[in-house]
């Protein structure tokens, strides 16, 4: 990949800002936990897997800057900063816990205050390069689910753009685009961020992989024309149950694509499966400003004082979900025991 | 209401701007039928009834400007160009063969030049007048259809800005609304022209309905989370057997819809059924430029050589269709024979 999306720098973590993509391609580095925490609260950098490793980084950096006797007191208040920046994503706590659970056992083992600071930048590191592992793992065991001169459908943005790199449902596409099986790639916009256009667009047009954009609103017309085979989708959450929470608009395509027999992919890996969530219903919905649907690309859309709902994310029940690949391997339902599995492997 | 949609001046046809909503209200007078047709296939208006009624007017005003001599080739003219402007709404040939009739009769009666063209602005005039009682009919047939606090979710523009005034889908919502039974109406804001947030939600908040603005994307969910009671739209064309052709969207909210249980209506005009074609498979679906999903306001949302798809309507088989309301009555499926007692009443 032509790009980086989250980096530990010399100064400080370095990302890619998604907002000005596909246009302008701007790096920004950020020197604080706090400054990290704004960007994932912003939306300079998004997608499950890359705010976890990015947050993992501001408390690395947060953690350079604190001194000696402020380590254990800086720890407890990064984490509960960046652990509070965006609700859905499961990955964020399971990447701050791993970064909490082995500073603190350092700490607690009466590790020189620069060795704690040093470990917290390689577990960071570590995370980062496991999660590139992990997309190309989930990548290699999702392209055989992709026929021969498919038209697979995604939404929102799960490529690597929201993960180290190589993306997870881009992932799959990516592998299977490798093998020649890809016809196309038809990216639904994804609003009101765009995600779609201005991100799959742009990764998928960087590796001359076909894409065709669309808006939200076509897919079920384009299914039911059969120009649809397959969805593959991201997820920002996978309950123990096999319910999956994603960006808004993944439960009406899980819907339509059962509707009209189509298989429906959701591809993550393990650190976005919350065995501590029993079901869909139980996973935080983040509700974000109404403001972000009552605009595009910065101008007014709709008369003044008009409302508007903006939930980021739905809930897609285990029963509309073809498979989940995972890095570990492919689950098919029941997912409850077959999730558990994967864990215990 | 408080504006006006399409109306037959001194000038020329008057339309309000229907692409610069809902920041500014804007009239423009066309004079020439070329004029009009150019306004059609730009948007200026749109909505099946609407463009009808403003295809009337403009072949009114052509004919006002023609020599005595080239009136029959006047009529044929206009009417094959301003019947070329867009091909799904099935509304703008029932207008142009209702003028097209009308004024061939007399002039093979030998009719005086000026009688036809008077003839001409009375019709044009007369189906406008005709179509806002039909909303208003239709308004009176549906509005039992919606329980006590409703909420109701619509999607584009079904309303007096699609129409020659009080609208179909939303004639209906307005006239449950007077009688108090609409809690909140959902908009969905109908990418890629958004005439869901600029348009709908501006028609609803000036007659202080309330009103929710949804991207297209959140319908799914909504209904998932209880948070819908019903669906109306409007309707560009409606075959013999029930299939409807509406905006892009409305298929996948019909199958949603079905997937939750939830009333599906579809309110329309007579002069919106097509008895000439017998399924929703015959029906022209029209293919607008790919630039119009790849741009918003003048601004490129997408990187540079992406392809779109761009189909403007799509088609909800009549299976899908809880009932069609007309000003007629209501019908419910199965709607071959029901739609031909209504034409026949």
């Amino acid at each position: 990949m032509s790009f980086t999306t989250v980096r530990l720098g010399e100064q400080g973590v370095e990302l890619l800002d998604q907002r000005l993509l596909p246009h302008e391609e701007r790096y920004i580095v950020l020197k604080t936990a706090e400054e990290v925490a704004r960007a994932i609260e912003e939306m300079v950098v998004r997608g499950a897997p890359a705010i976890g490793i990015a947050a993992a980084m501001g408390m690395a950096i947060e953690l350079a800057r604190a001194s000696d006797a402020k380590l254990a007191e800086t720890l407890t208040q990064v984490g509960a900063r960046l652990r509070a920046t965006r609700p859905t994503a499961v990955n964020l706590s399971w990447a701050l816990e791993r970064m909490e659970g082995e500073l603190r056992s350092l700490l607690a083992a009466g590790a020189e205050p620069d060795a704690v600071r040093e470990a917290a930048r390689t577990l960071a590191q570590r995370l980062h390069d496991e999660d590139v592992a992990s997309c190309r793992a989930i990548g290699d065991v999702g392209a055989p689910l992709v026929p021969e001169r498919s038209i697979v459908l995604t939404h929102c943005n799960a490529g690597g753009l929201a993960t180290a790199g190589y993306g997870t449902a881009l992932g799959v596409i990516r592998s299977a685009a490798r093998e020649g099986r890809v016809r196309d790639v038809l990216v639904s916009e994804t609003r009101p961020f765009l995600q779609g256009s201005r991100l799959t667009a742009w990764e998928l047009s960087r590796d001359r992989i076909p894409v065709t954009l669309i808006t939200d609103s076509m897919a079920g017309s384009l299914m039911r024309l059969g120009q649809v085979d397959l969805v593959v989708v991201g997820a920002d959450r996978i309950a123990a149950n096999g319910d999956v929470a994603n960006k808004i608009g993944t439960y009406a395509l899980a819907v339509l694509a059962q509707a009209h027999g189509l298989p429906f992919y959701v591809a993550a890996p393990l650190s976005t499966i919350d065995f501590e969530t029993a079901c869909g219903d139980e996973i935080p919905i983040e509700q974000r400003a109404p403001e972000e649907v009552l605009h595009f690309a910065g101008q007014s859309i709709a008369p003044e004082g008009v409302k508007a709902l903006h939930p980021a994310f739905d809930v897609t029940p285990a029963e509309l979900v073809s498979a989940v690949v995972t890095e570990r391997g492919l689950v098919r339902p029941p997912y409850g025991p077959g999730l558990a599995r994967l864990r215990n492997r």
